[in-house]
């Protein structure tokens, strides 16, 4: 297994401009996982209630997704629902259930403990730092998320897991809540203080922003003339993202830039369709259409040289 | 003279974060114009008060910008005072004194009327109609701005100006609030539909976006870590962008492109320092720095082939 990723597994209830959804599989781990799938081996570690679907079961392991750290306990799975409403960037959540999710207990197998790539998506910090504690060596790779929620109670804990990881992906919001500072460089550098490497500045409709020490890249999101459902876009990005970079062999700059595109290009995908329902279905063509696509979209040429001028 | 422009000429008043001006030359046409004028040649259309300083008329001249069109009339100049506090990217306006650009009647030379490329900067549509129908042969390219004051009050003249133009560069909001679209790539469909062959939206903070019948295009916001005064930066852009075009034989997908860097390249001067300070006093190799700046900030390389997937 190459990447493991700790998150949630959720049934959500939806409703955006172009309809509603009563329960539809969900959750940070579902998304980061189906969207790495294309890319290399990624494990689950999650918990479900016994509501839990068996198709939903199948579903990621046709994805090839391993699902023994995906436990059934009694209880329901975990519940969401929300709606995108006036503003189809901007989720609304009505209601909240943790069902089983509440007394979650990560337990990783050898075979998780030993993967060299950990994505820790948006859960409480103290599970994030017993996951990352829980692994057997120090993996090449970890990447974070977090939410607003736990910056407000839960930040000390919070700086310790991020001064620990290599890369956190975050909203562009939480990265201004977090660091205090308004103005998006600056914020990424206060993150970069923290501990980690480099950072991912998600903008939603605006594409995402690559900070590291020395560079910074910018990748826009793609043009869609219909946004269907945006939830897991954020993570599906994060799953092309940790995917390709735990595909090649190398992370360096280079790598890094061309993993945004591809972490844009999951998440054109996710808002596409309700739900999982767009990046279950994806060839490999799709994909490197949708990347090719980005390249036609930032592509420009440098001029031979301006003609006025002091 | 390759540009004409007609637009505003004023004395500002502006508040920001970083400090305050009490009176500042700015206006649509002087920032364009200095702007275009690392370029190409420009000719300004426009009106002043027996108050405007002689030194900022030279300032323009020692630019090479023609002011003969550039008339003073008794009366004072057209001064807007407003502030950029709690959000740096949104100007709110605290006063508007019109003064002599209330009466304000655009004369054409025969020089300016020959122009092959013309910017008619938000105005009045009425003004921007008439100096279109002053022309004495139809220029090369014609592109306009405009804002949400005219989309409001003379919404059938406004429509009437954009089916007569090449290029509508016009904001985010204002586009949206223009078509009644609220998605980007469909604003700028409606846009299109409305005549202009292609349009660019200026998004502020995020940058830029070009669309033409058959490719879009995405250009970031450089990222600077300090704000100074955003007064002038969509006229910067459109003087980088008009500038670079007038400066190259042909007009087509590859120049608009890079004509869309060199805007967002004097965009992001322009919001350096108060006022025209910052965009006063480049070097020819201070743009093209920034430019291959951009070029950095953009770059990704396709990669070999992913790994796994259908």
């Amino acid at each position: 297994m190459k990447i493991v990723v700790v998150g949630s597994i959720a049934y959500d209830a939806v409703e955006t401009p172009a309809g509603k959804r009563e329960s539809q599989l969900g959750g940070s781990a579902c998304f980061f996982s189906t969207s790495a799938s294309y890319f290399t081996e990624v494990g689950i570690i999650g918990v479900v209630g016994n509501d839990f679907a068996p198709s939903d079961r199948s579903m990621l392991e046709r994805h090839g997704i391993d699902t023994t750290g995906l436990v059934e306990v009694d209880g329901k799975t975990f519940r969401w629902t929300g709606e995108y409403m006036d503003d189809i960037n901007t989720a609304v959540t009505l209601d909240t259930q943790l069902n089983v999710f509440g007394d979650f207990e990560p337990t990783l197998t050898e075979s998780h403990a030993n993967a060299p790539y950990l994505f820790l998506a948006n859960i409480d910090p103290n599970i994030q730092l017993k996951v990352l504690d829980a692994m057997i060596s120090r993996p090449k790779w970890v990447a974070s998320d977090t939410m607003n929620l736990w910056i407000n109670i839960a930040r000390p804990t919070l700086i310790d897991l991020i001064s620990k990881v290599d890369m956190l992906i975050i909203n562009e919001d939480e990265a201004k809540q977090l660091t205090g500072q308004n103005n998006l460089p600056n914020a990424a550098k206060a993150v970069m203080n923290l501990g980690p490497k480099s950072t991912v500045v998600k903008r939603g409709e605006y594409g995402a922003s690559l900070f590291g020490k020395t560079f910074s890249f910018a990748a826009p999101a793609y043009p869609l003339e219909r946004v269907i459902d945006p939830t897991g876009a954020g993570d599906s990005f994060a799953g092309g993202f940790m995917g390709y970079l735990a595909s090649v062999e190398n992370i360096d700059e280079e790598s890094l830039r061309t993993a945004t595109i591809y972490g844009s290009t999951m998440a054109s995908f996710a808002v596409e369709d309700f739900g999982l329902q767009r990046i279950k279905n994806l060839t490999k063509s799709d994909i490197s259409e949708r990347f090719q696509a980005f390249t036609e979209l930032t592509r420009f040429k440098p001029p031979a040289s301006i003609s006025n001028g002091a």
